[in-house]
């Protein structure tokens, strides 16, 4: 069974620039939409365009058959999860429950396991795409858990998203997405190291993207984060601390498969070393000046 | 003034794997071919097509008008270059020299400056693209030196390459393939880490692929070789050992500048610890295997 669009209220937690973005077409598409964010101010506009304000995560979930949840980080999640005012606590049984936040694989299962318990559906749907993909719509969207839950609530995620994978059980979604960060985590060195050669020896970097950007060392990094470094434009895009913290749980969930991944340790410790010289709120290709220290 | 192909005895030195197809593209656009390669049995597919067989660098030198090379290692490099029986003695003046082996920039700015003391025209003009690059006449070629020596053999070039970049001066063809090098390396450990995490966490390799191979993660090699690694194929493609010695050449050459590049740095040594068991020959895909220890 599908949840079609006219009666299926959707809730949405979460609505910083990707949630706003990603609520929007879920609205556009005739879902009776109910919204809540920590910053009341930034569900204006959807509530103006005819959003439903609600007061918490409680109240919202009493008033949706589907839930998505896009906010910042693992401890975000597990409050408006399982915290006393929480989705589980308030969602009736039946309820889909989608997490599309970065988050750690082990709380998406600790989830999916106390939502069961309750007659509840959760699976965990991260996504990739950035502030483009959630405005066009074309995510990748990366998913764990139940095929009939995942099919159910398959029609809202194709408003969203354009590349829709369900990837396992609860939990998958978010390993998939790890995946996802740790293969960019050590690209963003070798692109900021070579471009830095390049700049460093004298060349010019333009010329070397023309030459070196679409064969075996080309990537999307290389190609779309390049040209930004060159010309010094390093707004974010995505963010210094969001990354750090993407990396921190990839290394934590690495280590406790017994996986090692110097690679990403690597990444990670030097990302960390940027934020403490006041660079977390910049885009991830600030990375180059830690090469250039110009 | 550019070569014409009637009345241009061209020299190839080195007829390896990529060597051989480039030489053969120059035969077939009619340039009179001359060859040597250390290994005389590689030579006489393309002798028996036509090319003359010189016994040294030197006779081949006395025979051409312009003379690339493509063999291994920078000592061969300089040897033949630099060496008693090598190009600039016995190269008559207004000779071009094209080397397209991945060798080391400083190399190439003394070859240069001998090149031009006995007045020979050198250029550095190492390739990307691999064998099937080679093969289909699309290289991607890095040039380094004067500009009117590189729009003298642009014609031979443009057999062989398809995106042909003069880069800069004497070197800069070398730096730019070191800047490739460069971004390769940290990518090779970002995308073996991501496949291993993905299979450690029990995802389907393959399913990750289809999530991440388009996006923010995409690059060249977790394309190409990512399902090489899935599958269990490391051919060579490229080499261990010709990688490990272009990240040699690369991370002396940073040093050299003063450049700290620590991704390249724990890829090279990585790679080295692979060597020493046994993968030397293997394609530098292999590296998944180090990750996994089955």
């Amino acid at each position: 069974m599908q949840l079609s669009s006219e009666n299926t209220a959707v809730g949405f937690i979460g609505l910083g620039v990707m949630g706003k973005s990603m609520a929007s077409h879920i609205r556009e598409a005739g879902y009776p939409l109910h919204v809540y964010t920590r910053t009341a101010s930034k569900a204006e506009e959807l509530v103006k365009q005819g959003a439903v304000w609600q007061d918490s995560p409680g109240s919202l979930a009493a008033a949706s058959r589907v839930i998505i949840t896009m906010v910042g980080y693992p401890q975000d999640v597990e409050e408006i999860y399982l915290g006393k005012d929480g989705l589980i606590e308030h969602a009736a049984p039946g309820t889909y429950l989608i997490d599309m936040t970065t988050s750690s694989p082990q709380l998406a299962e600790r989830i999916h396991e106390a939502a069961a318990a309750k007659g509840l559906h959760a699976l965990d749907a991260p996504v990739s795409g950035g502030d483009i993909g959630a405005r066009n719509g074309t995510l990748s969207i990366m998913a764990g858990g139940r095929g009939e839950d995942f099919n159910a609530v398959l029609p809202i995620l194709e408003r969203m998203g354009s590349n829709i994978v369900l990837q396992g059980p609860a939990g998958a979604g978010q390993h998939t997405k790890m995946c996802n960060q740790i293969a960019i985590a050590s690209n963003m060195l070798g692109v900021c190291e070579a471009l830095a050669y390049a700049k460093i020896s004298g060349l010019d970097p333009a010329a070397v993207l023309k030459s070196i950007g679409s064969g075996a060392a080309g990537s999307w990094s290389l190609s779309n984060l390049g040209p930004r470094m060159i010309t010094g434009d390093f707004e974010p895009g995505f963010f210094v601390k969001h990354f750090i913290k993407d990396m921190g749980i990839a290394l934590q969930s690495a280590k406790e498969m017994k996986l090692d991944t110097p690679g990403l340790a690597l990444a990670h410790s030097i990302y960390e070393r940027l934020s403490a010289l006041g660079y977390e709120d910049k885009g991830t290709q600030v990375l180059y000046n830690y090469y250039i220290k110009e």
